[in-house]
């Protein structure tokens, strides 16, 4: 068997172009433009890349874009003053302060000062605690990439067998709770499970989110199952190139399973393009609009 | 086999000696009374017995107890009038409004005017967050006695295999997170789920929380696995009267577990007890004092 092989940068681009019509409509009727914020601390190339993605697209989908670049060692304070005035900020539905933040500055007491409201990033508490709870919430990007990359493959999720391995708060956590939503049974394994291929022997979807490359083998894997790479490791190559390869043994393992996220080219492609799902929702939610159609 | 009796009622009454101890250390080393207030709406006659029960119990670790009740008709804004001032005084450490409210009063927003540092039933979603994200917070009190008595077995839950079955806000989600932060590998089964005997097979630790009467049988069980029942069900009887039973077979299922909790005598006796528990710890966080030794 050879697996379909689940393209996340198509799917990606679809979900945006829906994203960019629904902005158009709600733009139309209702006379509002989602806005996002976008905060960078510091000159992290890797972060100045990825804010540059979420500009570019956010402008695409004719969202309105705000940067707010702050230099390493801007003052906490300044930093939740920035915070207070983007939740006055009537134009601002979506504010994402770009993780990891320098080390002087308290990540959770940033995260916690956002407007549960506009927080699309989903890390607020109270984001987590209504996603735990059940109850509709703004959740992580990530997450959301999985399961909407999950729905190309299978219409339903009811009663399916799912493990999520790696129980991070960005991914593994949240990633379970919206799993539940859809009525999987869900198992949750980390680093002290024990016997991971026997917990994955009878998965229908199969989440590998550690960091660890190319754990997840073959012989895991029922056949036919569904399997989303969340990992993104890279692996020095002899001739002082690197390569990327995700938590899943790509090409072993697309003998095996029914469909296969590649890596790149997979979750990674999603992130950004639920981020501009979140703020479209964010708008929608604080206007008293109802939920868009995406 | 037959399995060792989990004794709920001996494990309970040893927590709230402990808790006792510590509020009297707390009182002589820092001059801080632990305090709980609960709030009763209405007169709901199994509610009524509930909070006579923790009055007495809290009275008893030497903790201060404050009962506020409130006719059935009460206004939602007296209501949280209440709730704010309970908030601001410094003699409340805990905080428990009385559930099911009467339909006339919007539940989730009475839960969320309470101080999330006061909240000692854990059903705030800052707390449902703080706990979903793997960080210290109050938890509910029914999940957290499940924990206590799976440790009256097992010192250490790390790399086991357990399965929640159930997903209720008040159990079955909270208790997942629990048993991660104790490094288990967990399964969380419901209503939707396939198959869940075979779910069960593999589990070392099973807790059933769905209230369907003796639904968990003998042939679901690995041998040796310790089984916590969550489920209070009453069946009639022939001559008119009931009969308390749980969510599982608790005679099969006795002969083949390793280690199993009685209904009643098992989860129930422990409630109130973690109550006590959640008070004490959130009156050392409010007092910025060292977490308590229970």
């Amino acid at each position: 068997m050879t697996a379909r092989i689940i393209d996340g940068k198509v799917i990606a681009a679809e979900l945006r172009a829906r994203v960019a019509e629904e902005v158009a409509r709600v733009k139309g009727e209702h006379q509002v433009t989602p806005g996002l914020a976008v905060v960078l601390v510091g000159n992290d190339a890797a972060s100045e890349v990825y804010v540059r993605s979420k500009h570019t697209q956010t402008q695409a989908a004719a969202m309105a874009s705000f940067e707010h670049k702050l230099p390493a060692d801007v003052a906490q304070a300044d930093l939740l003053a920035l915070i207070a005035k983007l939740n006055r900020d009537p134009a601002v539905h979506g504010i994402l302060v770009q993780l990891p933040l320098p080390k002087s500055l308290h990540t959770e007491t940033i995260i916690n000062a956002i407007d549960p409201a506009k927080d699309v990033d989903g890390l607020h508490p109270n984001n987590a605690g209504r996603l735990a709870g059940g109850f509709a919430a703004l959740s992580p990007c990530t997450p959301l990439g999985c399961i909407i990359l999950t729905k190309s493959v299978h219409a339903s999720l009811e009663g399916m067998n799912a493990i999520v391995i790696g129980r991070s708060n960005l991914v593994g956590r949240p990633l379970v709770q919206l799993l539940l939503n859809e009525n999987a049974t869900v198992t949750i394994a980390h680093s002290r499970s024990k016997d991971l291929p026997q917990l994955c022997a009878g998965a229908d979807l199969v989440y590998a989110a550690v960091g660890k490359p190319e754990m997840v083998r073959a012989d895991w894997i029922k056949p036919g199952a569904t399997v989303i790479d969340v990992g993104i490791n890279r692996l020095p190559l002899a001739d002082g190139k690197t390569r990327l390869v995700g938590d899943v043994a790509f090409k072993e393992v697309a003998e095996v399973a029914g469909a296969i996220t590649p890596v790149p080219g997979g979750v990674g492609q999603m992130t950004v393009a639920c981020l501009l799902v979140n703020t479209l929702r964010a708008a929608c939610a604080i206007h008293g609009l109802p939920k868009p159609a995406v």
